[in-house]
């Protein structure tokens, strides 16, 4: 597998970081995941733009690769030399402050951050997503700006850590009473026929697929209402469900002791998990269509 | 400068972790700093004990390291090739979880903890202990697990620079009324004649200089209440003082805008520092006296 590193394309093997790298001694630094279909980028622009916002809210310098052309450009060569242009895929970057002697305040403007790119294959959650996933509720620890993804992910790892303990998929974040999110994606309620979810602001972070699926629960005319909602109301809710770079729709059918909708996943999550699909698939198609195109050229 | 790394010592400039290392990409975690003088390291079972009881709520397996005669060897041989015998210097080590594919919960239990050491000549900030320091307050938006040593640091980054960009030394991070601690030191107030800091739970670092000024301070027979102020008792604190490894005792004579005992360092703040010293120029003395002894051999 081949790696991006500051410029250059590697084995992923050989590719490290210096010690005194702020990603590595403080967790100075932001990411951002991107879905693969077909050789191609879900929702560029999107994630673009929240990496561009997080590197503004911790002050670093936009590295070169803040640009659709050329993150594109890194990403098909990754895609390409690492045989993932069919199928599914992650592309990941992160970008981090750089490197400077140890020492809590930032180093002088003149260090570039240490942007790192790598692309991996990825095989969807299909047969859970048919029966549906299970849950646990924990305190949510972590710090006051889940707006910005960073990787400060300690409390995510340890969160996800005990909901594999338990033997479930994820954990339910819950604090000053409400469900924020989980270790990695957002949380969606069907309440009273209306979907309820946490609303965007330091609490979570702003997911891209949290905003297709709420776009396309509009479009269908499913009620939208961005008020979160409490453990206790779990027992009232018809359906639970994630959203998710690499979850897509995810159905919950028990959370702790509770069992949602019957135990099946519910129509709302299964349309919009269709609709969803179906985007990913159209943009598979056009990778497919430009092949094709070219392969008869 | 040299760097240990996972067994080996080598040039610091070519110490690099690989890409996929979790202190990289989740920020999974902790880390020591010793104070060292003439060559010994101050306190080393505290901060080993703190290290290893991190290493424990991480569920990271403790390295071979976490032992105080090991740990003495690699800082002996960085201290000694790096010229940090005499005088200040400090001794860092960091532990993450290790190198895995890139997902949260945590990897099989047969990968290795990263470890990664090295020493730093250290200036003590003694013009500025003589006339006092100013602070600023900032609401405290860190994790809910202060009292884990994690590189976790972010927060106290950003904390930092808005100190320095204010022209002041540090942050007193403010949560819920009252004041936690600063972005690498505890704080203490004197108040009605009786120190008073933030009790060690889970909202701050349990320091060692902390623990050790408060024995200073009880010998000296000064009250200690381990009870937390707020910033509305600024203005009825005779003192204001920070504590902390490479901190030592700071007095601050500002925070805001409130002038603290007459813009003067204080007289506990002063004996505080003054015993401290004698603790540290002690130890320095036994290496001294030790050095001595191998010489006339």
């Amino acid at each position: 597998m081949l790696a991006y590193l500051n410029g250059q394309f590697l084995p992923r093997a050989d590719a490290a970081v210096p010690v005194e790298d702020r990603g590595f001694v403080f967790g100075d630094g932001v990411y951002e995941v991107w879905r693969v279909v077909g050789g191609r980028l879900f929702e560029t622009e999107r994630h673009l733009a929240r990496l561009s916002s997080g590197l503004g809210e911790l002050r670093i310098q936009a590295p070169d690769l803040v640009d659709p052309e050329r993150l594109t450009a890194i990403a098909d060569r990754l895609l390409t030399e690492d045989g993932l242009l069919d199928g599914e895929a992650t592309f990941y970057v992160e970008v981090t402050r750089g490197v400077a002697p140890r020492t809590h305040q930032f180093p002088s403007a003149s260090i570039s951050p240490t942007v790192f790119a790598m692309a991996n294959r990825f095989k969807p959650a299909e047969p859970l997503r048919q029966s549906g996933a299970t849950c646990i509720t924990m305190p949510d620890i972590r710090w006051l700006r889940c707006d910005i993804k960073t990787i400060q992910l300690l409390p995510n790892v340890l969160g996800k850590q005990a909901a594999a303990d338990a033997g479930a998929l994820d954990v339910l974040f819950v604090r000053d009473g409400v469900i924020t999110e989980t270790s990695h994606a957002n949380v969606l309620a069907v309440i009273d026929g209306a979907i309820r979810t946490h609303p965007t602001n330091n609490l979570i972070l702003a997911g891209i697929t949290r905003a297709v699926v709420l776009e396309i629960a509009r479009d269908h005319g499913i009620r939208v209402d961005e008020t979160p909602f409490a453990p206790s109301d779990l027992s009232r809710a018809s359906e639970i469900f994630l959203a998710g770079t690499t979850t897509d729709v995810m159905p919950i059918i028990r959370v702790d002791d509770i069992v949602i909708g019957g135990g099946r996943p519910g129509p709302i999550a299964t349309t919009l998990f269709r609709e969803l699909r179906r985007r990913l698939d159209r943009l598979a198609h056009e990778r497919a269509g430009r092949g094709a195109a070219t392969a008869s050229a």
